[in-house]
C-alpha cells in the first residue's frame, strides 16, 4: 500500500464595493468591475432580476440596457424577471432555466451572470452561475438591508429540497459584490428592517462597540433614516467579510457556525410558516428564545437580556411567533426539530452559539429541551403583555425589568 | 464610493491511496479513512455502485456490508445500483435520486457518500455529494484504469446538459480516493486500456522519462500486465497531482487547462457517437489529430509523430472514428465546433495545448480549421492502410516512415 497526498491552495478575493446609482450613466463602478482590468471587448452578460424590484422600479431594466449599451456591449437577453422571496428556491427548475440561458447564448467562465434582488433569489441565480461551466462569474447586486449586509456579501448559494432550506447549494466566492443603496428605496418597510437583525446578531457575538452604537441609532434605524442605515449596512457586511477572510473555516469543513448565532430556531420558523415569516424575521424570533433561553441557563445577566430584547423590539421586530408551538401528530413541539436539523445540515457535533454577554459569543453541544420550552413560554408571556400596552413609540423601554 | 476587500483563502488535502482488496476485512485502509483520527462512533455510509462492476463481481455488495459491519457501522441502505458510462450522466434525475437517500437517510456534512466505478459514476456522485448540504464527505474508490489514474484523482464532478459534456458541475476536492487494483481485474479489455492514453497524454506534456517508460512497458501494457498497469497508473496520479496542487490554478479560473491536450476533439466525438467511444479512446484520437497537425503546422518533428501515434496504435487504440467526418446540415464538419465548445467550457481566450516535441507541451491560442480538415484526412489516410496490413502484433512499428 501506498499513498500520494498534496495541498491545494486555493485563493479568492471577496469584494464588496458601496455606491449609488449603480446603473447611472455617469458611475463607472459596475464598467470597471466588467472590464476587469482585461484590456478586451465587453463580455457578455446574462442579467436576472426580482420581480418585486421589477414591479417597483419599472424603468430599471431600461436603465440597465442603455447602461450597457453605453459600453458598448449589450445584454445577451432582456433581464429574466423571477419571483423574489424565499418560495422561488423551493424548486430546481429556476436553476435549470437560467441554466438553460446560460447555455443559449453562450456565457462562458469569462463571461458575466449578474443577479439584482434579494437574498432568495442571489441564492438561487449564485447556485446556476456556480455550477454552469464549474462556475461562470457571477456579480451580485442585492437590493434588500439583508442581502446587502448579509447573505449577499457571503459565499453560499442555494436552494431548499426534501423539505428542508438550502439544502443543494454550494460555497463559491462571487466575483463582485455591489450594493447599490438606492436599490432599498422603494423597499416596504418590512424588508427595510428585516436585516438590521443581522446587524444586532453579529455585534451581539463579536463587536460590542457595534452593539452600542445601534442602540444609539436605534430611533433613527426604525425610520429608516438613510446614514444610519448605510452605517448599519456598511459595518455589518465588514463585521461579515471580516469572519470569512479569518475564521480559517471559510467552506464549513468543521462544525461551527458562530454566524448562524440565533439560526437553528429561524430555519425551521421560516419553514413551518411556509416562509411567510421572513427571514430577517425569524432571526429576531431565533435571537430573542437563544437569549432568553442563555438567561435560564446562568450564562447571561437579567440585564444584558432586557438591554438586548429591548433594542430588538424597538427596532420594530416582533419576539414571537405562533410556529413556535406548533405541534405535530405525536403532540411534540416541532421548533424542537430545528436543533437536529441544524446539527446535520452541518454535520459533526451540535454546536449552537450563545452568549454570555453584549459582544461575547460562546459555543455550546447541548440544549435542554424543557429550558427551550419554558423560554418559548416566557417569550409568548412577553408577547402578550406588550400586546396589552401602549405603542413602544411613546413608552419607556418595554423589557427593562425582565 | 467605497469597498471592502478580503482574501480568502481555502486549504484541501487532495489524498489517493492504492492498495488492494480494499472490503477485504483484514485491510485496515478504509476503516482509518472513514475514522479520519476522530475518535467517536463510526459514521453513516451511503455507497453507489457501478452496475458494470456489481454485475461483475456479484457478491461485491455483500462484502461491502460484512466490511462496515466489522467496524460496528453499516450501510445506511444497501448500495444503491446505478449505470455506469457516459450515458447516465445525461439527466439530472439520478443526482436528484442520490440526495434523496442522503436526506432520508440523514447523511451529514461529517457522513460519507462512496462511490465505487468508472470515471462517470464518479463525476455524478461527486455532483450530488458536493452540493448536498454543501458538500458531505466523499470517497472516490474509481474501478477503470481511466478513473484510476486521471479523472477519479482530480476535483471535478459534473453532469452533461444541453447536449454538452459536462455543463453543469462543481469543482469540489474528494474526501479521499482509493484506488484498489483489484477492482480492475474484471474488466472488459477496452475499459482497462482506455486509462493508458491520459498517462501517454500526461507524458507528453511533461515527463519524457515516463514517455520512454511507457515506450519500453508497451507489450506488457497491451496485455495488461498488472505491474506494468499499477507502474502507470501511480505515476499518472501522482503527475496528475502534481499539476493540481502546483499549477496556481486547481480551480481553472484562467484560460489554460494543460491537461486537456488532445481533449477539444474528445469532447466532441464522445458527444458525436453519443457516447458510444469511450472517453479515453476519444482521447487517443484527438491526440492523435492534435500531433499530426503540431507536425503540419511545423511545431513537431517528423520523427517524434512517427514515435507517438506507433506508441497509441502499439497500445491498442484507434487512431481515427468516421465521427471525424460528420457533417451538420449546412455541410460543415461537425468536429470543428468542438473548438468552440472547449473555449466557451473555459472561458477566455482559446488555449490549445500543443507539442513541441515528446515531453514538451505548449500552447497556441488559434488553430487553422483548414490544416485541421488535412490533419483528419491523413488519419484516415492511415487508418485505412492500417487495415489492409498484417496484424499490429506482429508488424514492425507501423507508422515509423511518417
Amino acid at each position: 500500500m501506498s499513498s500520494i497526498e498534496r495541498t491545494i491552495q486555493v485563493s479568492f478575493k471577496q469584494r464588496v464595493f458601496f455606491t449609488q446609482d449603480v446603473f447611472g450613466l455617469s458611475n463607472p463602478l459596475l464598467k470597471d468591475v466588467l472590464q476587469n482590468g482585461e484590456n478586451k471587448q465587453f463580455p457578455k452578460v446574462l442579467v436576472v432580476l426580482d420581480e418585486s424590484l421589477h414591479q417597483a422600479q419599472p424603468d430599471l431594466s431600461r436603465k440597465i440596457e442603455s447602461y450597457l449599451a453605453s459600453l458598448g456591449t449589450s445584454l445577451v437577453c432582456p433581464p429574466m424577471v423571477l419571483q423574489g422571496g424565499e418560495r422561488v428556491k423551493n424548486s430546481y427548475f429556476h436553476v435549470s432555466d437560467i441554466q438553460s440561458n446560460i447555455d443559449r447564448y453562450h456565457i462562458d467562465r469569462h463571461s458575466y451572470v449578474i443577479a439584482i434582488g434579494g437574498g432568495a433569489l442571489l441564492d438561487l441565480v449564485g447556485l446556476a452561475a456556480a455550477t454552469a461551466h464549474r462556475g461562470v462569474r457571477h456579480i451580485r447586486i442585492p437590493t434588500t438591508t439583508l442581502s446587502q449586509d448579509d447573505s449577499g456579501v457571503g459565499v453560499k448559494n442555494g436552494i431548499n429540497a426534501f423539505g428542508k432550506k438550502n439544502f443543494i447549494g454550494t460555497f463559491a466566492v462571487p466575483f463582485a459584490v455591489i450594493n447599490d443603496f438606492e436599490m432599498l428605496a422603494s423597499l416596504p418597510a418590512r424588508d427595510k428592517r428585516a436585516g438590521y437583525i443581522e446587524a444586532v446578531k453579529v455585534a451581539l457575538i463579536r463587536d460590542t462597540d457595534f452593539f452600542e452604537w445601534i442602540e444609539r441609532e436605534a430611533c433613527n434605524l426604525r425610520v429608516f433614516q438613510p446614514q444610519a442605515m448605510q452605517r448599519l449596512i456598511y459595518r455589518c457586511a465588514e463585521l461579515h467579510l471580516n469572519h470569512i477572510a479569518s475564521s480559517g473555516d471559510p467552506f464549513e469543513m468543521g462544525s461551527a457556525r458562530p454566524l448562524d448565532f440565533g439560526h437553528w430556531a429561524a430555519h425551521k420558523l421560516e419553514q413551518l410558516s411556509e416562509y411567510k415569516i421572513r427571514h430577517g424575521e425569524a432571526v429576531a424570533v431565533g435571537i430573542a428564545l437563544d437569549v432568553i433561553y442563555a438567561r435560564r441557563m446562568g450564562y447571561l445577566d437579567a440585564r444584558s437580556t432586557g438591554r438586548i430584547l429591548n433594542l430588538i423590539d424597538l427596532l420594530g421586530f416582533e419576539l414571537y411567533a405562533n410556529e413556535l408551538l406548533h405541534v405535530d401528530s405525536q403532540g411534540d413541539l416541532m421548533i424542537l426539530k430545528g436543533l437536529e436539523e441544524f446539527r446535520e445540515h452541518l454535520g459533526g457535533r451540535l454546536t449552537i452559539t450563545l452568549l454570555k454577554g453584549v459582544g461575547e459569543g460562546f459555543e455550546v453541544h447541548e440544549m435542554n429541551d424543557s429550558v427551550v420550552v419554558e423560554s418559548i413560554q416566557e417569550l409568548q408571556r412577553l408577547h402578550t403583555e406588550r400586546a396589552l400596552r401602549l405603542p413602544v413609540e411613546i413608552q419607556s423601554p418595554l423589557l427593562q425589568n425582565l
